[in-house]
């Protein structure tokens, strides 16, 4: 049995994050801490809960947190850094649910996050946690760093074309769309049920913080810098990303299909999906998946990939739970076997 | 193990069934038929099941159905009528989710569902799937009937009032909202989503078929005839009950919430929340719940009771496991202990 | 041509009103204040004004409202009062579409808003604008209060049958369900897309503010107090309230249908459906109109009225726009003529 | 005062028209047909023209359609073709709003619509009628074929960078999505709100209708054939269509901002967001309006054009109202003044 902490657990990758460690068989969720609401019962925020946890929230402490095997971090970004040392040097492992760790190079990272690295040299330490490219590091790291919900599916989505260098790899187009849940728990007029339904709309397109996470990751992979465009899309609904995914061939002669079932064949939580299916959000609702559909339409030199993922899940709360099966070595899918919920 | 056949697995009460039986620890999946669909994996008309089952479509059969132990009915109405006798006599026992065995009186069944009975003789055995008034009968059934999604929610919010006689029970409200899942998967302009969200609004104001169903169920604990009036709602979302319930107290003096507490404590299922707390569907989205909150607003004689399910759970096939968990003798929770989605 | 003040344009009310107030052919939009966006071109929030005005936010100015021939508050409770009289005597006519006008008794008032009233003289004076029983009183007013959005459904709900005296009028039952854009454009979590959709919940059971002023009226109406339970839920939908009203009648003899018929027969904004019909909600999104249906489901004693409203609309901007023509002379549908959205 | 009929009034493409038709000042609505509903009063089946209109559904008659000015087709493809000739011969001029007369080469249309055409000789006069290119021909025509919701928005997204040659225009990507409306009010599983609804996925990748139609137009305007994937998406909401579209720009020196605003300034229909501005599609919800804005993300050599309209208005039945109003020479505003709902 693990013993867990979660620090943070009010917003939504939060709460998801409770779902799972709840019903995983092999954790012991130990505390959850959020200074605000210090004494309330968890499941007094979360109906959800009623039947399953009878925990509070406790003070963010290093003692309590440091005894735990495992610690999340579902915080805003800048938080987990100022706390991670001291957590690490009492023996914790570490997942980082959001982004202090996720952008190896410091300067890039102080670029777009716009505060300084609390600790420039664990972030030098951590793996990139996305299992179906760091594995093996993963499951040596004292501190993971899990991916964002759009790199999770425009980095599977164009993985294997990469990997086999089969595209202008100078000109990727990355249309990514996301539901609400993705901008968090915060009262927000945007983000207002008013506001958001009924309504679709393109933002952040002269840089989203998650376009050098992309570039990252897929630069490593093909040894060399890539060209990206990357525009998100808000969706009238809860849970959910889509990304299509548009790259020039070099060759039409590839068979695209074959190569992301070959790539993908072994991986559990990765479906490429029969010839003629394409992906549904709403198939992936609630479970720890990416499906994947590629296409060479009217057999022109355009690729067309469309991946989709739960952004709570295999996005983030979902892909932290695999992390920390791989990091203790229990089966990778222990906890992560439910189904969605249809419709 | 038990052994499990689905007739008429392609409704949404029919995969929500599938999707609970792939996930129950001591069930195995044996046959799930459907005439149209003879031959199609399961998980290709429903990729939710892709990494669950590898079963197909079969025709229904006498034999295969009667070598279960337990065979569930996700059909239109009037179809298991026309099987149950046969499967009995094989020896398996049955859940029916359609309505062809709720109504005890065979010509108030006939007026309501305007065709013959086909079987009155197995109506007159089958019991009424509400565990919470019906455990014990439920336990040693052959064939039960499950409750309508209305009714159950309706049923167990009246429930303690009508045991101690403290309301009138000659002028019962039930304002009832459903989300369109309730009015299953059929090709339909009403529930298309361009006519179903956005909107709200009754419907069958003059006499819904679940009105008898829930007059029966209330008026057999009365003693005797209840006068209710029914008035569903059709909401713009896809799961989820909540009923309003209102009548008139007979004394003020009653501790309502005290009542509620008392009389489902020990019910798995019934969740009275704390005073001051209201009922939300989606706390019982995707779980076998029913969520109850009881008020006398302005210290008045007119008591509110407002209870949620969600209307393919509790309200349907996840009151058909626990029923067939009651049935076997296993854990009543068994297979029904996943958290709600949230958000 | 009518010279227009609007004051607290940025908030739901306000920008529909807006709408209104552009589409009008005898209104010329003169101001427009918010305190904090003072300078903003208004279509520059409200993009959908991009075509149809040039005007900018300005502080809130006695002398520039003053010398508009009608100004409308679209303010948060509590502000109305504070500027109201000051801009009488500068000549100006006043809607207001929050509460500081709608109770009559200023101890009720203060009891249900929790502060003092700035001026109870000119509280003594308003009318209360809902031209269905005040058209007169309206077309002399020097300040309206706008009724609330439920209040005018449920009013025009009972209204034939309070004003007859067919009914039990101490357990008069108001099952109301709102859109979400009734909760206004605060940065609020529980009305986030992420809350308020796929989700459906009673609220305010034990007394919301609309209570009294609903009471106040059908009071009135009847000439002695009534007793009503009134229980708000929220729709997961931006706009629309439909409310089901409950009550028993004095004979079961009454022809509902006829006497709602008659009641309404001159009124342009309350449409009785023929029989059979229900209203939904959609057809009045955007539209000042109520549309009624009214039953006595299985013949029996208990009559069952259903009213829907845009509460954006009939249920604020629309109605005041509509009390805003009485009050100068305008034929009573001017610039409320165009047609709702299907879908 | 014209005259107009309007064939196949049932539908959304078909109400929507009549909704737009009985708000316009300078027109009477003479006949509206349908074969399955003859008799039924229009308002009876779209309780939004309940004050409205007062007609009723008639049989399709030459005679009767071929005495308007005007009749619009809203129909399914391939019907208005075999009417057409006879009512172009008794003087009545046409807009078509299904596919009939959108592509010029007779082949084309029988390969992308799979039946044989009934009038190649009338398809070869039609007027294409996207009147921010072909105003001058529509003024003219006989028959105008009213563009597709799709095309509409990608055209007009594409057009200026097409017309001054910057772009290669051998990999041009219209990644578009649209609302559940463009669909259809057909009975059909896939655009149930269960299905549809918390749902989001591409569809039609192998070839859409639409793309002939969009290649037919560039291409004219390009002089030489466009190279285009165009990948359709359904959208989980009712409204709405929203387009971005990606090319490699030949030179990084390019002003797209001026060059759209300056393309663009003297349509009323088209309007140019200020640079920093996003289009969302309900700021055109129920308006004849497309808002478009253009990026060079990261100012690299990628340009990114979002393009926004209601699939409905500018998309089919507004558009046919705009080109009716060029047609006879009205204001082309006329009647298309709304303003959009908000929210």
């Amino acid at each position: 049995m693990l013993s867990a902490g979660v620090v943070g657990g009010t917003g939504y990758t939060g709460v998801e994050l409770l779902r799972l460690l709840v019903m995983h068989p092999q954790v012991e969720l130990q505390c959850v801490t959020s200074r605000s609401n210090v004494g309330t019962k968890v499941a007094e925020m979360f109906p959800i809960l009623r039947e399953h946890t009878d925990i509070a929230f406790t003070e963010p402490d290093d003692a309590a947190l440091g005894g735990c095997d495992i610690v999340f971090f579902a915080t805003p970004n800048g938080t987990a850094m100022t706390m991670v040392p001291a957590l690490l040097e009492r023996g914790a492992r570490i997942v980082d649910l959001a982004a202090d760790f996720r952008l190896t190079d410091v300067a890039e990272w102080q670029h777009w996050y716009g505060i300084e690295h609390a600790c420039p040299d664990v972030l030098s330490e951590a793996v990139y946690g996305l299992p179906e490219i760091n594995r093996g590091a993963i499951a040596d790291a004292r501190i993971v760093a899990n991916p964002g919900c759009y790199p999770t599916a425009v980095t599977l989505g164009f993985l294997p074309l990469i990997e086999e260098g089969l595209i202008d790899d100078q000109h990727l187009i990355a249309d990514a769309k996301s539901g609400v849940s993705g901008a968090g728990r915060g009262a927000n007029v945007a983000t207002l049920l008013c506001e958001a339904s009924e309504n679709f709309k393109p933002y952040a397109v002269d840089g989203h913080r998650h376009l050098p996470e992309i570039r990252q990751t897929l630069g490593a992979v093909a040894g060399h810098a890539v060209g990206l465009t990357f525009v998100p899309h808000l969706l009238p609904m809860i849970r959910g990303i889509e990304a299509s995914l548009y790259a020039v061939l070099e060759s039409t002669n590839v068979d695209v299909h074959l190569l992301y079932s070959q790539r993908y064949e072994a991986e559990r939580f990765v479906d490429v999906l029969p010839v003629g299916s394409m992906p549904e959000t709403r198939t992936v609702r609630g479970v720890n998946m990416c499906r994947i559909a590629v296409f060479k339409p009217q057999g022109k030199d355009t690729v067309v990939v469309s991946a989709v993922i739960d952004n709570l899940v295999k996005g983030a709360a979902g892909q932290a739970v695999q992390n920390m099966n791989i990091m203790f070595g229990l089966t990778e899918d222990a906890g992560l076997r439910n189904v969605a919920l249809l419709p």
